[in-house]
């Protein structure tokens, strides 16, 4: 499997043509970037640990229902996936309240939510992701309605998968963020990936985050953080 | 009709309670505020227009099928309504996009929305009116799914009444904040003003801007603005 002409280059991942034009080669990269891309360094072994997590999770999610953009797991820190387009919304979910929806809100992180919240950004560096709501993103062509319910849906499908995977594996999942893209038939499957970039993890006895949040908030031992999730998600179920 | 004790100041009214438990005094302030508070002013005879505007609509919301807490015109800044808990999620509707969507969402100022476009925010002047979704509201338990769902119908009633409304009357509705409120029985109704402090208005012309924005923007003659929309609201249809 050869890569061809990159195609997009993102804050953590490339992505590459291949010579079937319905697969592309996503690599990922150890480029860690937060508050949209101000604070920047590189994480050792993180493309591959993302990687793997993601390679890992998609073909569980793909066989609970749930269409994924991926195929195989290639190298290191490559994996093929189908060719899509990104749908220019992100879907956040959250369990328990953390980060930017805390602050926004007054809520003290931690706080467990009564019900999952699933909010809507626009994938958008430039306006740094701003929250929008099902009219603005129809209105502004973003989205159309099938599709904003099927993101819902799909979401919603991929927490009860993950909630309790983690759970199983001493992980509380916060909350995750979930790109999907559409094939050439419109058909919609979850895309990007799924990984302690993309989600908040808490250890469930000890409530120590092991993700992202360890970077943004100077938190030390990432690296560690992030080889003791790739050991949990990999690893069988407890209890 | 006499005054009770203060039940409440914000930053445009005063309310009061009656002799009524089930009715409450509005008192319309001079007081403008912008930026959540920071830029501060008074805009003569604001007041006693924002209550004419208002008294002048929500009779007429009420007869369109609209339930509104509104009572009675008393006195130049006065008016009598029906005793409410104010629901803390505010209705914003957009027709054409402007303000802090258009810098938010990076859309030209005066975009004309192809679908009405419904937000919510919280309503809370410490957070700065965050945008929230209908998940948010349910989770942290400012309004219920049922309330939501007729806060929106409400909400796209009011725009389908008072668009045409303006538009005969040389006046583009180009957004508009609304509050609702519930009486004891539980009944939502609609609360709070309809003016120029919570609308904007673009003559139909000259998209000249006759609201809030002239004080927020400094663009001056506010005053002008709000009387020619008093004059309008007030006047007959046109054409």
């Amino acid at each position: 499997m050869t890569r061809g002409k990159q195609l997009y280059e993102g804050k953590a991942k490339r992505v590459y043509a291949t010579a079937n034009p319905a697969e592309y080669i996503v690599e990922y990269k150890d480029d860690a970037t937060a508050f949209n891309g101000v604070k920047k360094a590189q994480i050792g072994g993180k493309g591959a640990i993302n990687n793997a997590i993601t390679a890992h999770l998609f073909p569980q999610l793909e066989g609970s229902g749930i269409p994924t953009h991926f195929l195989q797991h290639l190298s290191e820190t490559e994996q093929l996936v189908r060719a899509v387009s990104i749908i220019p919304v992100e879907v956040i979910v959250r369990n328990v309240a953390a980060g930017s929806f805390s602050k926004r809100l007054g809520v003290e992180e931690g706080t467990l939510l009564p019900c999952p919240v699933v909010e809507y950004c626009y994938k958008s560096d430039a306006l740094g992701d701003p929250l929008i709501n099902d009219d603005t993103a129809i209105a502004l062509g973003w989205a159309t309605e099938p599709q904003l319910r099927r993101l819902r849906e799909l979401a919603l499908k991929v927490r009860a998968f993950l909630t309790p995977y983690f759970e199983t594996r001493g992980v509380r999942l916060i909350d995750f963020k979930l790109e999907f893209g559409t094939l050439a038939d419109g058909t919609v499957v979850l895309a990007d990936e799924i990984s302690p970039d993309t989600c908040r993890f808490w250890d469930a006895e000890t409530n120590e985050k092991m993700d992202k949040d360890r970077f943004r908030r100077d938190l030390g031992g990432v690296e560690d953080a992030y080889t003791e999730m790739l050991r949990r998600v990999t690893g069988p179920a407890q209890g």
